[in-house]
């Protein structure tokens, strides 16, 4: 089963940015109660403020969003501090998003990770910055792995990252990433495969269409989570129709519910169930 | 560079059989039109009646379309009186669609593929009917190319069809089909791979959902021809972001050109040319 991490409560954008500023409530829990009834199994909390206010904007953020929705937290922080503030309030298991390969960074979240027995994101993004291929990242994501491994974090709770390029700026990059989720799902089987899916269309117009159609040849290479908007309904239908044609909907029972209920043609109306 | 066959021209269709048996010259020709203006490669025609009256109403359709339209035929029929007769009077070098494993047919019109130098799709089915897994597929394909090749026929003619069956009755047929795909794209690397995109979701809703999500793997496993409406945008639109991702479109060139002449997003108006 494809599981979401709603990525809708982020604090780099402006409008977000500003309920953050204003502890506006309301406007936090609304987006979190609109990403849960759309399926979003984690919700995605990204303060976007400077160090020194990052830890109390996060907790606010963690404390605001448990107060009406039940769901895991996903903490997108690389600040130690905000991480530990906010993984003392979450009331579920949690995710740290992420660590990646700088060790600074690495040592810091490793330690609550361990701590917290969060779910880790892990990005396959070493000290040397961002590798160039596929097995490039999977040196980073090896040694990666063998430093959760270390810490006694399984292999179960970790979200391996192949790292989402844009297409625009180099036409190789959807397939780098579709070879290192292939290799990840090989070498890795108890790992599960997540990604930032709308990092391959940046730059480009009609990133809808790039975003599910990524989404589609993502999913049969072997993601299996993702952050992305889950009020996207074509997303969505595209996410349905995929699992439909891997064999993961048993009777397409799944697909004609959705299709009943309306969510399979965006715009069209729901079908009355005859 | 994926090649459409085009569908529409297709006797079986109640309005285009009532053109056929009136021999409404305007009507076909208007649908050869639209679909080569649409990128269609070949236009298929499938004269869909009785063989007494196949053989002259596919000439007819050969000369009807042929009077207005550049682009190679493909011939759809088992009847090899019919193809003798539309094979004669073709222009540019036609596709025969199609030959099967099934003893009578293959007799037949083998031999007018070898004589006529045209292309050919040719079935994984043998005859002992429809094979049941990738693997049975491929000990058919195997047989018939063996066969053309015997005739001295060149793999390059060839489109291989891997048989796409609906995800409707059988949850695994699409998977199947993908794994049929992937082994021709490694055993005949000569060799084309075509299909009737549209059976994968016969007996479902929204079925062009599941059609453009499915045509994203195939193309992906290795798929570059397939008979299809080349009138559904969306598909279409599918079809440029899949070579997007898969690093077959320079510079983004065609995917940007695309967008500007409003092909991405269907039903919005072209983008002014800033």
């Amino acid at each position: 089963m494809f599981r979401i991490i709603g990525e809708k409560i982020n604090g780099t954008r402006k409008r977000v940015a500003a309920a953050i500023a204003e502890r506006d409530a309301p406007f936090i829990t609304s987006l979190a109660e609109r990403q849960v009834e759309a399926g979003a199994h984690w919700i995605d909390l990204n303060a976007g403020t400077s160090p020194d206010r990052e830890a109390a904007d996060l907790a606010w953020l963690v404390e605001t969003v448990q107060a009406t929705v039940e769901r895991p937290l996903c903490l997108d922080s690389a600040n130690p501090r905000a991480l530990e503030a906010a993984l003392a309030l979450t009331r579920q298991t949690p995710m740290i998003n992420s660590i990646t390969g700088e060790p600074a960074r690495l040592e810091g979240v490793l330690r609550l990770v361990r701590d917290s027995g969060a779910d880790v994101i892990v990005l396959g993004m070493g000290a040397r910055g961002m590798p160039a291929t596929a097995e490039d990242r999977m040196v980073v994501l090896r040694e990666l792995v063998a430093a959760t491994r270390g810490e006694g974090i399984a292999d179960g709770r970790l979200y391996l990252d192949p790292l989402i390029m844009t297409v625009a700026t180099n036409t190789e990059a959807a397939g780098i990433a579709l070879e290192t989720i292939r290799q990840v799902r090989t070498e890795f089987p108890d790992a599960h495969i997540s990604c930032g899916l709308s990092n391959v269309s940046f730059g480009l117009p009609a990133r809808g269409l790039i975003n599910r159609t990524f989404l589609a040849l993502a999913v049969t290479a072997g993601l299996d989570t993702a952050i992305l908007d889950p009020l996207d309904r074509e997303m969505q239908a595209t996410l349905i129709a995929t699992d439909l044609l891997l064999g993961r909907d048993r009777h397409c029972l799944r697909y004609t519910r959705a299709y009943r209920a309306g969510q399979l043609e965006p715009g069209a109306p729901p079908k009355p169930t005859v």
